[in-house]
């Protein structure tokens, strides 16, 4: 298993991470969210991290490489799913995720996406 | 990392599998499952194998065991996202999942989980 599956969902994209990222792994899965997204015609794209126990900054760039892709192609990126102890040590490592929005778990996460998408439609409606 | 993690998606439980089974983990999962769906009290489980290149019998019969155990917690499993491949495969093993419900991808997989809930409440509600 080389790949992270990206999954559909309505208009929103879901990868879990489950296993340890490595650089031949992140590479793959950027390019196979672009193209996902991009065929797709996703807007928004859920990343849940419960699994992990560690957040370094392989990780941490990795995410953060992912949200500023995605918002090229505009899509937005929920990180869900954090660990309490990975946020504390996210924040003793001086690394914020600033260019990540983040949400408790799925549901929120999808709510953001969700919420996006209908002031989208106003906008684009009126 | 020696768990798969459940996400809970509204009354939905989504499993991603992307790691290779064996003994310890097909148990541990089933655990896991039969905890949340008594915990957050969902109707419905969808797991993913779109990263599964190979289904054999150990994978067959996880899958029918986890159908089996969510059915008697009232939850109904709908396994999403097998390749081409791997339906050819299983037929000609023998293996049809005669328990398991099977859709296409995760929308179609959680519109059968929806339709489900929508005539639970009807039923309900008369």
């Amino acid at each position: 298993m080389d790949r992270i599956p990206i999954l559909q969902m309505g208009r929103a994209l879901l990868i879990t991470i489950q296993v340890d990222m490595h650089d031949q792994l992140a590479l793959a899965l950027e390019e196979d969210l672009t193209a996902k997204i991009a065929s797709s015609g996703a807007r928004g794209v859920l990343i849940d991290i419960s699994s992990l126990e560690i957040v370094d900054s392989f990780i941490g760039r990795m995410l953060d490489n992912i949200a500023a892709v995605s918002k090229l192609m505009d899509a937005e990126t929920v990180v869900v799913g954090m660990r309490p102890a990975v946020a504390i040590t996210l924040v003793e490592l001086g690394l914020s995720l600033s260019g990540v929005r983040t949400a408790l778990n799925v549901d929120r996460g999808m709510a953001i996406i969700q919420q996006r998408l209908h002031d989208y439609e106003i906008t684009d409606g009126g």
